[in-house]
């Protein structure tokens, strides 16, 4: 296979990524100086190397504790437990939430195969622990099913420690990504967080 | 910087990819197993490093010279002149042309200051002159104002050559690009190419 083709399948195998997209990007990389092409190259690989899950919260990461982890400014006391590393840039750029994250790496998904043993389960009830000194976990799971079954587990979960748990407002509307959610509605979704116990 | 944002950085500027689309693939190539990742990158290098302008005809390929231009059934009296790589892909995939090409490099465009000195002319006058068994030279520049123009100019490029020039027919909606029509207009467009001398 030419240099070029095989390019444009690995280019073609990214999500939304069509083969006519593919082979544009694979000639504008082409028309491009040599130095473009081996800058994303070595992008690539570096994101690959460098960054691996922080040993507290599981977030993807170049630095382990991870800059949130690590900051004493932010207050340890809250934690908010997200699927993936991508929803907590998300939050991040709402800039309203000054605690800390959990990140499960998934939710819950029978239909996937995904339970619970796949999650970063027992690393959260570790910070959740008796005298950890966290106070509240905000589970910001998405709102989808799985999203919403992967919360209610949680809550589950989490009732022995006497810990307080609670849910971000569905202002987000049912069935959307939290990564894509804009952060004027994440910060009122947080605002407007309710009580789990309180639902029972 | 760090190497998350630094890949979301480098996609982001490639052509029609904006900011989140770069962090969803960010994240995606970080779930993917590191080989993913890997081929991807030696994919973008390789094409970088390996890929050529073909001697002859000037396409863009690993071999020089090209496939197209090696192959002894192509018919060598037929010469079609697209004005990027992309396009020779896109008539290929029409399957209807057996002739072979020479890629310009670009169109003749006053606007971005790209002139006659910046397009393979003298390599395409080479290829048609005296005694090289070329009857026929089809001018397959896009169907837009610069491509318009350039075909102009190489009709009056290769009059006194007296070689036939043809253009491909306006099957192609004016303003379009080449490299995204279908295959059955390709195909019509060249059964239904004009005779350029004839026009004057």
């Amino acid at each position: 296979m030419s240099a070029i083709e095989d390019l444009v399948t690995e280019l073609s195998q990214l999500p939304g990524i069509g083969r006519k997209t593919a082979q544009r990007l694979t000639f504008y990389l082409l028309k491009q100086p040599v130095e473009t092409a081996r800058r994303l190259a070595d992008a690539i690989r570096a994101v690959r190397d460098r960054v691996k899950a922080c040993g507290v919260c599981g977030m993807l990461t170049d630095d382990d504790p991870c800059v949130i982890c690590s900051d004493p400014r932010r207050d340890a006391s809250l934690v908010c437990v997200v699927e993936e590393s991508a929803d907590v840039g998300a939050i991040e750029r709402a800039g309203r939430f000054r605690g800390r994250y959990h990140v499960l790496g998934g939710r819950l998904s029978p239909l996937e195969g995904v339970g619970p043993e796949a999650l970063h389960l027992e690393r959260l009830l570790g910070r959740v622990g008796d005298g950890s000194g966290v106070r509240e976990v905000i589970i910001a799971t998405n709102p989808s099913m799985e999203g919403e079954v992967t919360a209610t587990y949680l809550q589950q979960l989490l009732r022995p420690t006497g810990v307080r748990v609670t849910r971000i407002a569905r202002g987000l509307p049912v069935g959307g990504d939290l990564e894509y959610a804009d952060g004027v509605t994440i910060a009122q979704a947080l605002l407007a967080r309710r009580d789990m116990s309180e639902a029972d």
